[in-house]
Order: C-alpha cells, then sequence, then structure tokens
C-alpha cells in the first residue's frame, strides 16, 4: 500500500513518519511505498524498508494536490496547517492553507476520474470548539470557533464530511487534544508553557509559568497523537456513520496537577525551576480554550489517550530524552 | 442608509423588496438607495420612494462582488442561493453558488479599504442539521448536514463568524425553516408538498400527498421570513455576543395537523381535494429532516413566527389569494 503524508516535516508529520517506517505497515497491510509532502521538502526517513518520495509542495496552488495524488496513495495523513498564532496573525495564509489546501485536496480526488478512492485522516483541532463551555464537551456540543485556525478546521470537517457522503473518498477527521510535552525549543505560542513547564526542567534548565496553577486544559502526548492517527487510518468506514469527525480522548488536568506529576516523576528540584510570571495576555486567551470532554465516542471506537500526567512525562522522558533526566 | 439584496429575484427576495418598498426605512433610518443582484437581473419594484439599481451577478465570479459593494451598502441581505435539490445533482454549482459567493463578498467587504463595516443578513438554513436529531434540536446542537446544501450554509455561517469576530463586518446567519405556504407552481423540490397541499386546495386544485400523516417539519410563512430577516438587520451587535448565527423560530407541526388546521380554515371541501399517493423515495427523503426546535436565543431576542399552522394559512390567503379562498 502507498500512504501520502502532508505537512510531514512538522512535529507530528515525522513521528508518525518514524512510526511507519518502524511498523512497516499500516491497517493490516505492508507498506510498499510513502509519499512526504510540506511546503519545503521534508527529510526522508533513514532505513525505511520501502520506497520513500519527498516533495516541497504547496496545497493551495494550482496542480499541487492533483500531483500530490497521482500515484494514488491508499492513506492519506492530511496534517499541513498553520498554527493559531499564524493564522490569526496572517488573514489570507491561515484560509489558504488551513481551508483551501484540504478543499484542493478533496477536489483532486473527487476529479481523479478513475475509481480513485482513498481513506483520509485529517488531523482537526479542539479550537472548532469556542467558550462559553459546558462542564465537559459532548460529542454533539457545536462549532463555535473563537479563532481563525478553528474556523477553518471547522470548514475542513465540514467539507471532508460532505465528499465522504458523496462517495468520493472515505474521510475521517480527528480533532486532537493539546499536544505536551512538544520537543525541541520553546516556541512563542500562547499555548507553548503547558509543555516548557515540563521540558525546561526535566533538561535542566528554567521554565516561566504565564498562568495560575487553577487552569485547566485538555492534554494528550505526541506519542498518542500518532496512534490516534494510525488507529484512524485502520478503522472500518462501517463504524463511523455520517458523523466522521471525532473528538480524540485526553487527559482534562490543571496546570497545578502538571506540576504535581512532574514532582512525582522528576523530584521537587525539577519543579523549582519553574519560575512564576503572570502575563495577563497569556491568561486571557487561555481562558476562552476548552478544558475538559466527554469524547465517548472516539472511545467507544478504540481511541486511547493517557490517564495521568505522569504517563504523559514519562513518554516525553522516553522518546524524546532517552529514559533518562538531565 | 442603502441597501443591497443578493438573490433578489427569488421569492423571499421579492418579498422582502416589497416590504422595504412599502415601509421605505429599515433599522429606522429612511432608505435612500436599493441594490437588487441576482443571476438573472430581478425587476425593479414599481413605485419605491427611493432609487432602485438593478443587476445580472454571479457572485463567485472575479471582481463580481466588488461591483456589487461598489457604493458601500450599509446592509446586505445576502439570499443567493441555489436549493438543496439542485445543489445536490450538481456538485460544481452549489459549492460556487452557496459556498464560494458567500467568501467573495466576506473578501470584498475585508479588502475595501476604506472602514467599510456593513451589516451582513446571512439567509440560512435547518439544513446545517442532520438526524439523528434529540426531540427538540437546541441552540447548541452541532452542525452535521446530511446534504451539500447544509455543507454549504454551514460553511457561510462559519466564515460569516469569524469575519464578524475579527471586525470585517457586523454579520448575523437566520436559519430559515421551511417556509410554507410557497406561492405559485408546484415544483419538484422534495419538500414541495408541504406547500402544495394547502396551496393548490385553496385554489380549487388536487394535490398530492406523498408521505403519511405523522411526518412532523418545522414551518414558518413567507410573511414570518421578511420579519426574520428584518429585524436581524435591526438588532445591535453587542445582543448577539460571539455566537451570531441564529436557528429562527417555528412551528413544529404533522401534515396531519395541516390538514386539520386546512380544514378548520377552508373546509371539509378543500381537504377532500388532497389524494394520498405514497412515494417511498420522498419518504425516506424527509425521514432526515429536523422536526422540532427549541429556539430560545432566537425567541429572547425577539425573532417571531407563527403559533398555529391556521395563520400560516390564512397569512397565505392574505397575501397571496386577496383574502379569498378559490
Amino acid at each position: 500500500m502507498h500512504t501520502l503524508i502532508t505537512g510531514a516535516a512538522g512535529m507530528i508529520g515525522r513521528k508518525l513518519t518514524a512510526r511507519l517506517v518502524r511498523d512497516g505497515a499500516l491497517a493490516g497491510r505492508a507498506i510498499e511505498r510513502m509519499t512526504l509532502t510540506d511546503i519545503v521538502g521534508p527529510e526522508a526517513p533513514a532505513r525505511a524498508p520501502f520506497a520513500v518520495a519527498t516533495a516541497a509542495s504547496d496545497l493551495a496552488a494550482a496542480d499541487a494536490a492533483a500531483e500530490a495524488i497521482a500515484h494514488r496513495p491508499d492513506v492519506i495523513f492530511h496534517l499541513a496547517a498553520v498554527v493559531s498564532g499564524e493564522a490569526e496573525a496572517d488573514f489570507d495564509k491561515g484560509y489558504r492553507v488551513n481551508s483551501d489546501s484540504i478543499r484542493e485536496l478533496l477536489e483532486a480526488i473527487r476529479l481523479a476520474g478513475d475509481g480513485y478512492r482513498p481513506k483520509l485522516v485529517f488531523a482537526s483541532s479542539i479550537a472548532v470548539f469556542g467558550a462559553p463551555f459546558p462542564d465537559a464537551i459532548g460529542d454533539e456540543f457545536f462549532l463555535t470557533p473563537l479563532t481563525s485556525y478553528g474556523t477553518q478546521k471547522a470548514i475542513g470537517e465540514l467539507l471532508l464530511a460532505d465528499y465522504t457522503r458523496r462517495g468520493f473518498l472515505d474521510g475521517i477527521g480527528i480533532r486532537l487534544p493539546s499536544i505536551v510535552v512538544r520537543p525541541g525549543e520553546p516556541n512563542r505560542a500562547a499555548s507553548g508553557f503547558f509543555s516548557s513547564i515540563i521540558r525546561e526542567p526535566l533538561a535542566g534548565q528554567e521554565a516561566v509559568l504565564p498562568v495560575s496553577e487553577d487552569v485547566r486544559h485538555w492534554f494528550a502526548s505526541p506519542r498518542a497523537a500518532v496512534e490516534f492517527l494510525i488507529h484512524a487510518a485502520s478503522l472500518a468506514r462501517e463504524r463511523l456513520g455520517a458523523r466522521i469527525n471525532l473528538t480524540m480522548p485526553g487527559l482534562s488536568c490543571t496546570v497545578g496537577e502538571q506540576i504535581a506529576a512532574l514532582a512525582r516523576v522528576a523530584g521537587a528540584d525539577a519543579v523549582r525551576r519553574i519560575r512564576r510570571e503572570p502575563d495577563a495576555a497569556i491568561a486571557k486567551i487561555v481562558a476562552g480554550w476548552p478544558q475538559n470532554f466527554d469524547a465517548r465516542r472516539a472511545a467507544a471506537l478504540g481511541f486511547r489517550a493517557e490517564t495521568s500526567f505522569d504517563e504523559i512525562i514519562r513518554a516525553h522522558i522516553e522518546d524524546e530524552l532517552g529514559g533518562r533526566i538531565g
């Protein structure tokens, strides 16, 4: 089978690529060929047991989507996106990358004209929801995004559902929780502190906490995110019905609980590396974010996330730090 | 003030035009100028107390949206759409007219560059919802359209909300119930019988009923629809908050209750003109449609619909039949 990953150079794209290289199979079939695209050409993985093609591609540009599917990938992971902060800062770019590129991809599939009907796994986001929220956001809560990013992802979900209903492809949208602990350098995203207050102390460095400890949010590890994508690609169409966009399971947890988990896993010294530096602007942004979900449909379909923040921290230590705390 | 109506040649567009000509004012301000556009040039109303320009315009075509707002209308009623059946039969046309045209209009407004910030009233539809439904669909029920038309309207709602949030305009989306009694000739829409079983008997003609009498649906009269549009144009931005798309009030009623109302208003002879001719295909389509809503937000904001089907029939007799039953 042939699999295509768009946005393959991003954090999740690289981890998914590595996992598929390791597995050599997807949805019970051996992978024979893999195509990786991103706005800059992604790196080809070393020692892949199958052929890998890489391409720099802007899916919203003319013919790019048709080229991306020219070799008729059986499974497409559509991860290409600009993040929330960038979509808010650059209105045109956000719509172009987050909305237009999925429509172009869906149109290319519809117009293939040779009976092509791939599986498409779309990385959506809990940003499709906007405050005010119930205590736990259920599977039937409405889409009221309060960001351009969330709007663009919600449009992607609607298009995917309609093209799937019409029989042009077999789509599934999965709304990812906030993914922590993100590896790498601190970034300037408003959500960055959720990762950095764990990642930096584990590496022996100082981290800044801009909000109070009672801030609650919805999390899963990068490892769980990759597992969601792979499980989604393996799900039989019949199990989904008409409602193909699903909130993924996750862990609802406060900053205080994150810090308590850090103390349990890495000791009090690590916790002392967190410096409180309240930032009203960040606190205001975060106050509009979802805090808790009741993701029972996804759970019933076999999607699994971590059930304690300790697990999320240990996944980071295993996957990024070779099992050692700095 | 200057008002623009897109889709002005349609049934609701013509009734809205006539009402504004009669009122000479909107949202407490005198109308000085009116622009009417449609895919074929709409007829200018006779005896308007203000200047009326008409134009044939395909809003999804290059520059058409910029031309439509060239004279900076203060209030835009965006009614242009192809109906559900046509959007399902012609995939390209549905997305072009129902999704692309609102995006082009919003983009033209955003890019005006002179501080232009109109009020835009978008005619959305209860087709943004898809079965299975709760007993009464609440204001926070999620968008799961089961038609391309519903998908296109849902995308329009999301775009309108994001452009409004960003301050490019002042938008409001109103989800219209099924509008009955539609005047004019019977059409081939699956929903046509809801109107024809009233309209034809009142005109002394036979009508065909393709479904059973326990079929329930959600209705308002054309008169109520015009009232919704005018009330929406008059609502202060502050009263809406972030959730600018609203399910309009309506009447939940069965076909049997429709027929009982016809008997009360027009007598047993009228009812005898309804011929039962079950059609499994139509019954199946209608089974996926919403039956009942709890539209409390719209009610709290002052939107009003009929509370009995007798009223809906009497509105038709007054507005279309000069008060006389044929």
